[in-house]
């Protein structure tokens, strides 16, 4: 493979799977892989294994890594930019580490550490769903819910870094506990964990559903299929979530208004449950226009996404012209 | 009155009051005067005043209207940027209005139109208690509850002029009703009216209180003032209404992490109880570190920061140096 556009490793580090790949500085994936994460060797041997096989991927290219301009890490956090520190990581169990400067050091490459959300969204604003806009904020409904917020074609990492925390915006206060120990964070009602744990309580509670066979292997996707199959419940509960989504959603109308906001993560494989709903629920949500005028889309890089916008951060600068 | 410094004429339209006034290029108040809106009037009148009264000012003042640079009004919306106009205002029951070319005609100078809260965030900003900061979220605490958001000290408007309504941020969606028609709005717990109503509503069923005996002309300020007598009920009632504002600063700080929050408006007049009851439940409430590290700050400006915001954005560009 040969390349005269500078070139640009991204990695993303989830909590079960790493993604890295090489990209162009269009945007272009050059090569992709991924590989499971198994955290809990800890900072040391997962970020040398990362190394190691980032490095025999240019190989297998013949790229040289001179010619490699940069390298992009998206991390679950909170995270401190300044330092390039993971502060902690409850995925991973992984506190306090120099992420940033112990993968500079193993690739002898400048590395650029970005959020796990904050990078999807940057990968779906660079060549995604969000290409076309330049104040966008992005949503991750997995296991958690994550977001990212662009505005005026800038990431925003706030004060400490903490900006984009979407996921911990309580819309109710005195509603489901989440993880973070808040009531209420929409977390606790649109992640796929939420979605498990709202129907099981509905099945629990009595009603009636063909999951009540499957209470102990629940997952989103199994209610998903269930929904499809037309189980009532199930299609109540991705109404519902719709409509949590909804009210997160127009929150962020009145507080950003920005032009799109992307649906990404597992959940968003939902699409066809879910738009419906958050639309109905939007038009009666939102201040009159706003609803029909502002474009909410659903990811279009799939599990890519962290990968592209982690590259995308290390190559920086504008998008190009499109 | 003699000045070798820009001038700017400020104006803040509000539902009542409007007031006006002459800065220089520093955020100083070199004159202001205050008057009743009469907004039933409707705008050609309460224009024409306007305009007849700042024409009065500088000439009382021995300013030729040539030596101000630039005028700035802020209004009650939502405004169309874009064409200076208000789309509406239901505090003046005024619609389609187009404020800036109105007041630009009749003053023969160049006329900014701002939002009413944006206007309040951005004097506090300039010259007030969010001066050492690039990256400020405002509040104001009044009839309704209104925002405005800067972000690396330029003034969030968004896609179509909808950013900042941090009011209208619901945090709960099964909650109290909103003037707007949305439930669990901030504006629903945290407005003047709404400490009022949530106070009718504890003695009408059946909470004992001072205020027992003056529900018919009850007012947040008679809260406020019970309260500080010891009466138990008003106590609690700021103490909640502190914990609602807590939610929605806690909630900002998760989406923006702004580096300062300034709480303005009549009901910021309650400080000395709102201050740590706010500071209570953000600790408990946000991020580690967060509630210590971000400013939670009464404005300074008090009835005038509309005023000087509205000066501000006349003028433009950055702060001075400090």
């Amino acid at each position: 493979m040969v390349s005269d556009s500078p070139l640009y490793l991204g990695i993303d580090l989830g909590g079960t799977t790493i993604t890295s790949g090489l990209l162009d500085s269009s945007g272009n994936i050059l090569t992709w892989e991924n590989y499971p994460t198994r955290g809990q060797r800890g900072p040391q041997g997962v970020i040398a294994e990362m190394a190691r096989r980032v490095l025999a991927m240019l190989e297998q290219n013949d790229i040289a890594p001179s010619q490699v301009e940069r390298v992009g890490i998206a991390s679950p956090g909170p995270l401190d930019f300044s330092s390039g520190r993971i502060v902690e990581t409850p995925n991973l169990k992984w506190e306090d580490v120099p992420l940033r400067d112990m993968l500079s050091e193993r690739l002898d490459l400048p590395v650029v550490l970005e959020g796990d959300a904050i990078a999807a969204t940057y990968g779906e604003w660079w060549t995604g769903a969000a290409r076309p806009y330049e104040d966008v904020v992005g949503l991750t409904l997995g296991t958690g819910v994550g977001g990212g917020v662009i505005i005026g074609n800038r990431v925003l990492h706030g004060f400490r870094g903490l900006a984009g925390h979407i996921g911990h915006m309580s819309i109710k206060v005195d509603g489901r506990l989440c993880g973070c120990g808040n009531p209420g964070c929409l977390e606790a009602y649109a992640s796929a964990t939420a979605i498990r744990q709202r129907t099981r309580e509905a099945i629990e509670a009595g009603a009636e559903s063909v999951l009540a066979q499957q209470l102990e292997h629940l997952d989103s996707r199994a209610v998903y299929q269930a929904a499809q199959e037309g189980d009532e419940l199930a299609r109540r509960i991705f109404d519902k979530t719709g409509y949590y989504l909804a009210v997160g959603i127009n929150n962020i109308f009145n507080i950003l208004n920005p032009q799109a906001v992307v649906i990404m993560g597992s959940v968003a494989n939902a699409w066809d449950l879910l738009q419906p709903a958050m639309e109905k629920y939007l038009k009666d949500l939102a201040f009159s226009g706003i609803a029909q005028e502002t474009k909410v889309l659903r990811g279009t890089l799939g599990d890519l996404a962290g990968l592209v916008g982690a590259a995308g951060r290390a190559r920086g600068g504008q998008r190009d012209a499109h």
